[in-house]
Order: structure tokens, then sequence, then C-alpha cells
């Protein structure tokens, strides 16, 4: 007789490849931590296994990848609002870094991170933040699958001092994570703006050699292009073109300045694109001309950025946003359709990080990394279309199990892995600490 | 001693108005459905008071006002999405409301709606929808304040064979609401490209003779602006001036397509605008310079219109999408900002309805009518700045009490004016009937 370690039953099954796919009266079949088979619910029936979660309301999916975030800046958010890109950097958010941002500040701004994104529906995530060593440990602590960013800027904070020893660092702790299935590091120069050559140059050489990926924000405004124009008589993406970052180890985030042959570029260098429509629009950055980017073959992801810039870690809002948003930056109606979203903020994410092997997607062989949205709500009632329902109405809220590598990290909205009630107090801790 | 029917002790006090106030430590002192007064807490405790509503996670803010919606809608939530307006309208939602549209439709609808709307905070909506009499009905029932749109349009539909039929059941409709001191009427004529001259002419005379106002869908895309350029040789808000429409007691929906000079004009005319921003993302109607009007003087309200182009009745949703997109589409991140986003989404919407003296802020002499929202949940910990937490980051789900003229319809998340589980198996009835 066959066994598993768990299976699951859902009301929808919604794979996300093929594209558009809901299996209705299917379940998984979860053995060692990876979906071992799809199988018609009858037959599934027959299976002896250690758990069975009925989910006779539910959609389940691929669990989120929220492809770019700062997560310990959760304990900034709504510090400052409304303000534009350099303002709100220059002076609120730096200088509230540079006396804050410990290794501690890191530790519990992380856990309350993981939180938001576990409820949330977010089972994968690709950090860039100072204590690249704190985010690995919190990332093991939670069950959550995670990339650490080996951050890289050209001044000294609490976690380096310059260039040689973000590097260093970055290294060391690349290393530290070899063990964890779950955890991998990425190369993350902050921004051209803020990288000179040489370390950029070290980054592609290590990145290259260690089979790692560089994880940037790149033509975030039109401010930025224009200073690197008027200082150096090039775009920042010529510039990183001529260092040779550009190639399908490269993320870059926001892209919202882009002229026709720079998408083309990025299609052809085989970019991935980590498209942040909610901090576009509240730092009034500009538009990704998404629609254009997927027509060129893009391939996209989306992320929430740090929640003092959106303010929150809500990736099925996120992923709402730029489902809307697409259709009128491009006039098309028809541009980014449901299932096209729920595959940027799934599938897509997990292309960006090499992870696509392995997570992103309900198939045979791949870590049953997977969410349950509940439907049953007056909110997403009645149900026509699934992945409208998902896309376009349901909130974060509905998200009522969170699964990776079959490990159950939230059931019933019951967190698991995480003590939420001490990690809420530390960060009551931390506001008393910070507050202006 | 001082007597209250109720005393509410919330954590924060979201007056909205004036702008930007937050109370601590301050209690609202509710009789016969009133606002009696606003003390501090401490002399508070010292009324006896029926109830006693202690609210220490949450901010207490007036009830959100939807200012443009189609309720009833919800039962074809999802039902085609990813498509251009006219393509959508005229091939797959004027379709299944031909066929499905009756009064049971319009009853079963619109108390889904009522529960979607109270569970997210609305605490009143204007609709616009065919069978206003079953709309004043369900309103009456599910306890919300209502405007209730008497629909005007050229072509035959269930509710009524043609203008006059549309102009005498409206009528009808505003008589039997008159004792009802939550419920209003507006006429309601659909869009400049929907009815024609003499129609209009008749409600601008109805509607001054009986005080009511207007509300009409004026300038949704650009196509709609060109086909009437193209067929009558001016714009629809020309047209809309020449018949003497515009005027204080006009409200004009979405407005996506404005020169400098009709906005100087809705400033000089005291029009309000109904602000729908999901709605024209999702529809790739374009983008409203909310900036601008706001800037021009012009009253702005927001609505989510109908769930079918959204997909939800969700105005804390809606009111952040307005606030994130109103930076980016006037490349000014300090456009809108929280206390504004949240004025618009209260006292902006009651404004625009002639209720501003009754509700839309919290305010001694004005209806008991406010909401809670626990900011205790990760994803809207910490908390710097509440008026930013509400508007960027809180919930729908969030929101656990409502009160509409001092009597509960939700307390710690259940309803309590209707029937749930009834109407979301109706819902489910419905879906059997209409599915494609």
């Amino acid at each position: 007789m066959q066994t598993a370690d768990l299976l699951v039953f859902p009301r929808w099954l919604v794979t996300v490849e093929p594209s558009g796919t809901v299996l209705e009266r299917h379940a998984l079949v979860i053995r060692d931590g990876r979906i071992a088979q799809i199988l018609p619910a009858a037959e599934a029936r027959g299976i002896a296994a250690t758990e069975v979660l009925e989910l006779p309301r539910h959609a389940v999916m691929p669990g989120l990848v929220n492809l770019h975030t700062h997560s310990a800046m959760t304990l900034l958010r709504g510090i400052a609002d409304d303000l534009p890109l350099m303002d709100w950097l220059q002076n609120h958010i730096w200088p509230a870094e540079g006396a804050h941002a410990n290794r501690q500040f890191c530790v519990d701004g992380l856990r309350l991170a993981c939180c938001e994104m576990i409820r949330g529906g977010t089972t994968a995530f690709n950090d860039m933040y100072f204590f690249p060593d704190a985010s690995a440990q919190v990332a093991a602590e939670s069950g959550m699958r995670a990339t650490i960013g080996l951050i890289m800027i050209d001044f000294p904070t609490a976690w380096a001092s310059g260039p040689d020893e973000y590097l260093h660092k970055g290294l060391e702790v690349h290393d530290s994570v070899r063990g964890n299935p779950l955890l991998r590091t990425v190369f993350a120069p902050h921004a051209p703006y803020t990288v000179s050559d040489k370390p950029l140059l070290e980054v592609r050489k290590y990145a290259t050699e260690l089979g790692t990926g560089i994880h940037m924000h790149v033509h975030e405004t039109a401010g930025e292009v224009e200073m690197a124009v008027q200082a150096g008589g090039k775009r920042p993406w010529q510039r990183l073109k001529e260092l040779e970052l550009l190639g399908p180890d490269f993320i870059a985030v926001h892209m919202t300045q882009l002229s026709d042959q720079e998408i083309a570029e990025a299609a052809e260098f085989g970019v991935h694109v980590a498209h942040c429509p909610e901090s576009n629009l509240k730092l009034a950055s500009g538009f990704a001309p998404v629609g254009k980017l997927l027509a060129a073959g893009v391939n996209v992801g989306i992320g929430t950025d740090g929640a003092a810039s959106n303010n929150d870690l809500d990736l099925l809002g996120e992923l709402r946003t730029a489902a809307l948003l697409a259709k009128a930056v491009s006039g098309d109606a028809r541009t980014l359709a449901a299932p096209q979203a729920l595959h940027m903020a799934t599938l897509g994410g997990a292309r960006a990080l090499g992870i696509d092997g392995i997570t992103g997607s309900l198939a045979p062989g791949k870590s049953a990394d997977f969410i349950a949205v509940d439907l049953s709500a007056a909110a997403t009632q009645p149900v026509y279309n699934v992945l409208s329902q998902l896309a376009y109405a349901a909130g974060r809220d509905q998200v009522t199990h969170s699964y990776v590598a079959g490990r159950a990290l939230m059931r019933e909205r019951q967190l698991l892995a995480l003590d939420e009630a001490a990690i809420l107090a530390r960060a009551q801790e931390w506001r008393e600490k910070i507050k202006p």
C-alpha cells in the first residue's frame, strides 16, 4: 500500500504551470518534503498518510515569492511617508538606520517581517539589508525559503566599513548557509549611484565564480538616471552593461525608466526584473513598463520592497496592484491577466532566483511549498473564476495555511515556527527607542 | 449624574476633522445615535453608560463612504476580467444583466455587498443600479446609510421600459424612502453616451425641485470622449455644461480624461468627483488627475465601482490605491498624503452626497457612524503614525466594529444585522444559475 507524509484535498488546485490550470477534485501527495504526485482525489483517498489536510473552501497554490524586500525595515514602517525618494532616504531612512540598524534591529525586524510574510502567503523571499548574517539566522528559524542578499555599498555602516569588508563578510555569510537547503545567497550591490565600479567588478567576479546571482536597484527614478548622465555621460544601465554585470544571473529591481532599446537588451541578456509597483507609486518613482517587458520576453517577478516604502509585505496585494496597474500603463485591459499575475508572483520570482526547479509551481518532484486561500468570505463570493478571485479579490487574511518543504509554518492562521507574541513585544520596544 | 447609551474608549481616535487629528486617551460619548461629546477618557469614565466599548488596540475613525458602486454586481464578481471597458460591458456584463438582473438578483446581490462593505468598514454608500426599490429595501435592512441612485438609461431593462418609466418609478422610490433617516436618493443617469438630452433635462428639473443630487459616469475613457466629439462635435463635459447639469449637486464619476479648463470648471461649478482608481486601472480607462483636481479645490470622494470591475468593495484598499496612484500620476510623492486620503474616503464622500453635516467625521452633534480598526497585527506594527498605518498598511480584515447612528452593525467581526450564512448560500445559487 502507498503511503504519504501529507495528503492535501483542496476545493481547487492552482498549479501555476501550465499557466491557467485549475484542478478540481485533485489532491497533493507529499512525501519527504516534496510533491510526490498530484492525483485525482478519489485515487489519493486510498493512500495511507501521516497527516490529511481537508480544505473544502480553499484554493491551494504555490507559496508566493517576494522577489525584493528589505525585510528588517518593518521596524521603520510608517516612520516617514509621503516624501520623494531622495528626501525620504537621505533625511529620514538613512539617519534612522545610522542610529538604530544594528544586528539586533535586523534580527527583530526580520522576525516581524517573517510573521507578516507567512501570514500573507509568502513562502520565499529575496532580502537586501545590512547584517545578512542576521537575516540568514532568522530565515533559518522561520522555516521560510530565503535568498540572502550580500549587501555592498560604498559608504560605511554598522555592518561593514567599506567595499572590501562588505565583500569579505558577505563571503563568510555565503559559506555559513551552505548546509541549509532552504537558504541561498545573492550579491546585493545597493544601486548604481551608491556602488562604484571597482566593487561592482569584484561582485561580478565572485558571482560568476560561486554561481550566485546579483540583485540590484536599477533605474528606480528618472532623477537618478539624469544624475548619472550628467556626472558620467551615460545611463546606469549602459554602465552596468559595460561592467558586464548584466546576464541571466542579474535581478534588476524597479526599472521604471527604460528605453525600448534597454527593454530589448534586458531580454537579450536574460536579465530578470523585480517589479515593485506599490513602492514605485508611493515614492512617485514612475511606472515600470511591465507590458512591454513581458512582450519582449523578459522574466518579471514581484517584490514588496521594504515596509518603510510600501508600507507592508503583502505580496497578494502587490500582485493585484501589479495586475491593475499594468493595464492602465499599457492602455490595454488584457495586459497582465490574472493567470499571468499569479505566475509572476510565484514562478516568475522563483525563476529570477534560479530556484524554479525547486519551487514556484505545484508539480511532482518540486518542494512542497504551498499555501491555502479560503475563498468562502463574502468578499470572494461567488466564485466563477478561481484565478480571478485570487488575483483581484482575495485578501492576505484569507491565507489560512502555509507549508515550505512539507513543513507547516501556519495552520488555520496560527503561526507555528515563530513566537509572534514575543516578536510583537520586541517591535513595541523598538518603537519606544526609535520614535522621532 | 451624566448618562450615555454608549462609551467608546479607543487607543487612538481619528476624527478626520480637523485634518490629521489623532487623539489619545479620549472617548466618544454617544447618546440617541449621535456623538454627544468627545472627552478625555478620564472624564468619560465618570459617565454611566448602557454599553461600554473598550478598544485598547484600535483606531476608531469615521465609517468609510463608498461614493460610487453598483452593489448588486457582487453576483457577477469575476465573471469577465482582463477585458477593455466596451468589450466587457457589451459582450459580457450587459448580456449577463439582461438575462439575470431581475429584482431578486438585486436584493440578493446587494445583501452580499452589504456583508462585504460592513466587514470592510464602509458605513455609507452611493449606489447606482437597476431596481432601486430593491436597493432601498436592502439598505434599510442592513442598517447602513445609503444614497439610492434613481437609474436612468435610454434603453429598456427589467426595471423600466424607457426614460419616462425610469423617471416615474424613480420618483416613487424617492417618495418611499422619505421616512427613513438613513436613506436618501440621487438621480443616476448612467452616462452621457447612454442617456440623451431630453431625459437629462428632466433629471435636472426634478433634481433641483426635490433638492436631490445627480450621480453620473463622466469621461471614464478616452474612447468615449472621442466618440462623442466625432458624433456631436463636443466633449461630453461640454454637453453636460450646456444642459446645465453641472453644479454643486452633481457627482461626476471617474473623470479620467480632463483638460485643465475642465478641471477649472469642475471647481467653478462645485462639481464633486467620485474617484474609482482600481476600476480605472483594471479597465485601462486611464488615470484621474487627482492631484490637479485637489489643487483646483474640487471635492473628491472615493468609490469602489461594482465588484465586476474591481473586483471587491474594499474602500480601505481603494483609498490606499488612490493615495499610492495619485503620487505617481502627479510625479510628486507628497500628493494625497495619508490624512488627505482618509479625508477623501470619509468626509469627501459625505460632502459629495450632501451629508457632511451628518457623517464623515467624528464631531459632537454628528451621527455616531464609526468603525474600529485593530492595529495590533504584525502587518501594522510598530505604530509610529496612526494615519499612515490606516492608509498604507491596514487591511479590511482589521476592521472589527462598525456602528451607524449608534447601532452596531458588526462587533468583533460578527455581523449583527444581516444573516450572512443565508446570503452566502443565495450567492451560491445565483452562481449555479449564471455561470457561463
